[in-house]
């Protein structure tokens, strides 16, 4: 008995990209009941070289579109940055959950030694899929939906763990 | 080929546990450095009512030994909560890591359906071994992490996200 990696992908990315649209609508109803221009917040750094609010919600969406769509041997979808406003940002994340919930548990499991080649500003990267998955998609999902959370936390917004968590 | 419940849980909370002793390091330096006070970073909230950064470190310490002990079946062991320096934090990394590596793979492998009933505010949950893990000790110790690392980057510490990923 042991876990595959369809198990330790799709769902996990999915519950949490659930939890983060739910918290989103929370921002939108508390700038809506305490008269906040909602730009307020979707433009929000935690600190000036960090990303807003909005890109945070990006990053973590192409993150877990990237990463189902590497461990299943598909083109990862491109998804323009356009989003602004809270109900552009639910959107973008609905849309990432169509992708990556569309790919069968099939084509990701079996993925663990596959070989991912990740270019990044420091050069290309070689992972084998689950050092992808584990040490490298995950934390950098996480980063971002937490940090959108922080965004939300800091400015007053209410909403606890739980609405993180969501349901495991 | 899959994944085991031991390679999806010690070795990475193991490693972001270190990334996270080395961003206290570059905290610590960075406090010398611009002659801060340490406290201010220590005791500082993203919110009134949000935890400090020594909690943010003890919680996900504490959620990293509790999944590593509850998989194996094993005592939880307790580490009172008494840290208020960055030295002292990253002694508390260094016991968690301490007792979670000391728990051997065996221990922890096969432990996918296991029944693990935590006592929380709302009540008695129960989860299986996976569900556990994946749905609820992962995204409560990714935010723990990451807010931690969010109150050093709030504060101006110089750190990005390649400290926090570190080597997958």
């Amino acid at each position: 008995m042991t876990i595959s990696m369809y198990q330790a992908s799709t769902p996990r990315f999915a519950n949490l990209l659930r939890n983060l649209s739910a918290l989103i609508e929370k921002a939108d109803a508390h700038c809506a009941a305490k008269k906040i221009d909602p730009a307020a917040i979707t433009a929000f750094r935690l600190y000036p070289d960090m990303y807003p609010f909005t890109r945070q919600v990006q990053i973590a969406c192409d993150t877990a579109k990237a990463a189902v769509a590497r461990l299943a041997g598909v083109e990862v979808p491109k998804h323009e940055d356009v989003e602004q406003t809270f109900a552009e940002l639910k959107s973008r994340i609905a849309k990432t959950l169509d992708f990556i919930e569309s790919i069968r548990p099939e084509r990701i499991d079996g993925s663990e030694e596959k070989e991912i080649v990740l270019a990044m500003r420091s050069g290309e990267r070689r992972f084998k899929g689950l050092q992808y998955l584990m040490g490298q998609a995950y934390p950098n999902f996480y980063f971002h939906v937490t940090t959108a959370y922080n965004i939300l936390r800091h400015n007053g917004v209410e909403i606890g763990k739980a609405d993180f968590i969501g349901k495991p």
